[in-house]
């Protein structure tokens, strides 16, 4: 049987940040990743599939977590009420405990142009996910996929504001407060 | 004087899109376009900077209707108004005559992962040049940046029914109908 340690994902996702943005992502190894975490490379490997991975940690949970959402919603919404319990219950994968490592993966990204093309197919999925879930709701397109875009640029509106050094409030508030905006803006300035 | 040939860019055009659907946009030669339409390479280079601007033809007059009709939007709209009046001077780029090529090129991106990263940023860039347009109109962000990213939502959504085979409407029509189907969306299905 196969022990794993407690905290070695969180350790190795941690040691991994530090390089990438120490060494650049291009130049580190998983070999580096692992001593610096304390691991043999063999453990890094049952924990990611590869460097960029550590990036994009549960792609299949985050994905779900919308997904979940949009499956709860009440019966008898908007498209863009249900569009906000899947905001609601994706925010729970960023909680406050994330939002210094979530940072520095942001700066990551910002120096890699490989990588921000991988963030921006990871939106563009969510975006096709979104669309289906509202779609097995009973919402027809252009419907379906004009609000599950819309809840995309909610949260990546949101996820940038959170991420700024000077923000305090929850991401789940930012998420709350960006919808507001977005259902505003056939009002004048 | 260098003198140009009327319809020689057109005529270009045309030869590249059909030998790109023909041969595979990567197999296609700046030669064997200019010799399909009947002219030297030297002339192909008069009109285009090489054989992708083709298919990205004008860029800077696309943004530009956008903009301009921003700038000419009425004073005290809503930021969603100012986005409607962009997107309806903006269709000028699309008359009837072009929906035919504009299928071709379509097909000629959706075979290419390369072309498709360059729409995509495309699109990125139209909308960061929207959110600038907006605040200078007054609008602040994060109300500005939804908007922009919900102006070129509503356009890539129309765009691609226009494509649609069976689709008649102009393009101006569908991109009005998507926009009131944006604004509906607070609306239960």
């Amino acid at each position: 049987m196969v022990r794993w340690e407690p905290g070695t994902r969180e350790r190795l996702q941690t040691a991994a940040l530090d390089l990438y943005l120490r060494e650049g992502f291009e130049q580190t190894t998983v070999a580096q990743i692992a001593a610096s975490a304390g691991v043999t490379e063999r453990t890094f490997f049952r924990h990611f599939g590869d460097k960029r991975e550590v990036l994009f940690p549960g792609q299949g949970e985050f994905e779900h977590g919308f997904l979940d959402g949009i499956a709860k919603a009440p019966r008898g919404g908007s498209p863009l009420a249900m569009v906000g319990a899947a905001l609601q219950s994706a925010a729970a994968f960023f909680p406050e405990d994330r939002h210094e490592w979530s940072r520095k993966r942001a700066r990551v990204i910002l120096a890699n142009p490989a990588l921000q093309e991988r963030e921006q197919l990871k939106l563009s999925a969510l975006a096709s996910a979104l669309a289906g879930a509202l779609r097995l709701r009973g919402v027809q397109d252009p419907a379906a996929i004009l609000a599950a875009q819309s809840g995309v640029t909610v949260f990546h509106v949101a996820f940038a504001q959170w991420l700024a050094e000077e923000e305090r409030r929850p991401f789940a508030q930012i998420q709350q407060d960006v919808l507001r905006e977005l259902t505003a803006l056939t009002r004048a300035p």
